[in-house]
């Protein structure tokens, strides 16, 4: 059993809620309060993009338990609960205006979409993918939508392209970049997306900068960009996530180069009794220890669990990550692990490029799907740099693969000769992983 | 370029065409010669069971280029060639009655199915599946068969019991083992593909010994065994896959104890200028350093390159395998790496077992799967030992990633920690494998 502390909570996201589970699991004896200002917690704010897009009937299934399951594990926690101040000379917070006590404080304040500081950006008619009471607004809103713009082609932007597109919204993509998802994946691996949005009606404009919002009465009428008007209803703002750090800066907690948080690998900030985890934070990179932020909702439930588990006096650490990543754009597979080829450019990592074409069952099978994947290695001694791939199924298990293999200091060699199922049904004879680890050998 | 050496090949699998492929490679100046006793190279002989239970239309689809491609990159292949004699002494072979030079021999003959040693096995009605025109001749007999037994629930067993019933065929399994696959399965993993086989209308009698065939006319009619005779017109022999050594014994070549030709790491045998590779041959398992023969396709490819390109001059060597596994049964996946709980219990390695119930997206997304994983983990350490899935989706990429994990000596809290891909319609928040883990860790 461990020592009868406080420990505080703020946030109810993916990070809140394990980090509190787990502080309470670590030091059973442990206080544990945690603060949301939203009415509702454990449901998947992932899945909203797909019950906008009709591609899952209900809101009501995002969710996984009723709140009232909190109190029954001994977590004292507190809806539309709002923590506005920190004093951390008396271990206190002052939530809805109460004042609570804390041996140990855990900020997953989680992050923001920015509202673009441009003309006519108080319409009505621009809205955020992000709160669930929000997304049942939208998508009554939605009946009533007939053309919109999407804002950047994030993730989120992806998802929502498509979802749109599914309502059977004309659907404009604005972003200033040269392809989609040019801030994770190369152009060549974004392009079978890009067709594939495209192949659902979707209009994709690159290169397009922001200029302003134009109204007609109160309602968005179009969205102004250097390269033009998109006639719009609606904007869906979907940029580069911010993590939410006020409070953080509010009690001097130092927050670090890509503006998220500075934590160490046991998850705790500048001050020895402040925890923080998920969107709010940033933490190393595995290969080169540049901070990075605004991951997946996995890895904020990883880093909550890490700061919850330290905050109850338990010993853990959260590793430097290789980020696999992956999703479905359109019909199409998209994901990877660490550096493309067009990153490790931009950061100046010498390396070279291997790719392969290849297939996800036998090449006779029936829903046999292409699989491309693109090796970045380290030139002369092959050891991996990244990988990017897209195509038809398997791309989470294989960027997961990835991850674990980079994290590892897996060369192309390794991949090259690694051992793989051959069975017609579920995979073929030669794993596109190895084949273009075989290409990129042939190169050094 | 290299020395301008003869090198032949006995066998034309995926072990002994890509031993030729790659000593070429490897020594363009060598002369390749590559005799197989059958009528056709290049094609996959995995692929028949589901030209048979009509998954995959025809058999042309299983052929993947002609024979007279590997004339043009320089292999004199030699079809319906035996081998009946080789000299170490003269290095020379006879084959279909000629004489043949080499300075590099390399011995793939694959693998045979044995034809039971019980009474009535000459009748007409026990098939093999293996060679394509055989398979060809039994997809027209299908058509008139009523009734058929399959003997053992070996991976070929399994594919042949669904396809037969595919065509609408009475099937029945007689399998001397408790369950089925049960010399790689463990039972629990191996339950919900009985189940699927049983939905299909297959009846399967396990504990069931072969006592005789039964026969009407020349006709096969019966399949007897110890739990009683089966009435059946056509028997599928899907035993273990005997090693086919008898060349390599003619000239003294070490066979090891499970009945494989002995092959060092660079796939040399006991002789200095003979190689092999593929089924009929034992390479070490990473683990335990025991004996194992008749892996995959995927395995007699890589083993054939690795004895191509030494024999070619070459330096390459293959490791210790963890043999991933996976496969469709009925309308489930299984599969797995190393040993099962089951395996491990009779090997007498000290285990635990660690289990989750996993699923393959979003709780909430459509087509979301069950993905069941077991992993069995040294006591104390964690270090893994191997691993079992069965499950709607992905188990071949969970196999070769955790196959991967294996040779690198991942432990239960590697797992644990793992990042993973989250994204609603092809992962879900939590890794099976991390959350297997994770119960893995509660126990230790």
């Amino acid at each position: 059993m461990g020592e009868p502390i406080s420990i505080a909570v703020v946030g109810g996201g993916a990070a809140g809620i394990s980090a509190a589970s787990m502080a309470k699991r670590t030091n059973p004896d442990a206080t544990v309060v945690c603060c949301t200002e939203y009415e509702d917690v454990a449901y998947s704010p992932c899945g909203i993009p797909y019950v906008l897009g009709r591609e899952i009937p209900e809101f009501e299934r995002l969710f996984l338990i009723g709140p009232e399951q909190y109190a029954e594990v001994g977590i004292d926690l507190r809806r539309e609960t709002s923590v506005s101040a920190i004093d951390l000379d008396n271990r206190t917070m002052t939530a809805n205006g109460n004042n609570i006590s804390w041996d140990r404080l855990i900020i997953c304040s989680g992050f923001n979409y920015l509202l673009p500081e441009v003309e006519g950006n108080d319409v009505d008619g621009i809205v955020f993918v992000k709160n669930i009471r929000r997304g049942i607004e939208l998508d009554q809103r939605l009946d009533s939508v007939k053309k919109a713009v999407v804002l950047e082609g994030t993730p989120l932007g992806v998802e929502m392209l498509a979802a749109l597109a599914h309502r059977g919204i004309e659907t404009h993509l604005v972003d200033p970049g040269s392809w989609l998802l040019s801030q994770i994946a190369d152009a060549d691996i974004a392009e079978p997306v890009q067709k594939s949005l495209e192949d659902l009606g979707v209009a994709l404009h690159f290169g397009a900068e922001l200029e302003g919002f134009e109204r007609s009465g109160d309602g968005l009428a179009g969205v102004a960009t250097s390269e033009g008007t998109i006639e719009a209803d609606l904007c869906v703002v979907a940029t580069h996530k911010e993590p939410e750090t006020a409070l953080a800066r509010s009690i001097g907690l130092k927050v670090g180069s890509s503006g998220g948080i500075e934590v160490n690998a046991r998850m705790r900030t500048s001050h020895e009794a402040v925890y923080a985890a998920g969107d709010c934070v940033e933490v190393p990179q595995g290969l080169t220890g540049i901070a990075v932020q605004g991951l997946t909702g996995a890895h904020a439930m990883q880093q909550g669990r890490v700061a919850g588990a330290n905050a109850g006096d338990g010993d853990r650490t959260y590793d430097p990550v290789y980020v696999p990543w992956g999703m479905v754009g359109g019909n199409v597979q998209i994901g990877g692990a660490s550096f493309g080829e067009h990153l490790a450019t931009t950061l100046g990592i010498p390396h070279i490029v291997a790719r392969a074409n290849g297939i996800s069952r036998a090449r006779y099978y029936p829903g046999v799907q292409q699989v491309i994947v693109k090796l970045i290695a380290e030139p002369g001694t092959g050891k991996l740099i990244g990988a990017q791939m897209v195509g038809g199924e398997g791309v989470k298990e294989r960027a997961d693969f990835l991850a674990f293999a980079l994290k590892r200091g897996v060369t192309l060699d390794d991949l090259a000769w690694m051992e793989n199922v051959y069975s017609p049904p579920i995979g073929a004879l030669y794993e596109p992983m190895s084949v273009a680890a075989q290409n990129g050998l042939a190169q050094l």
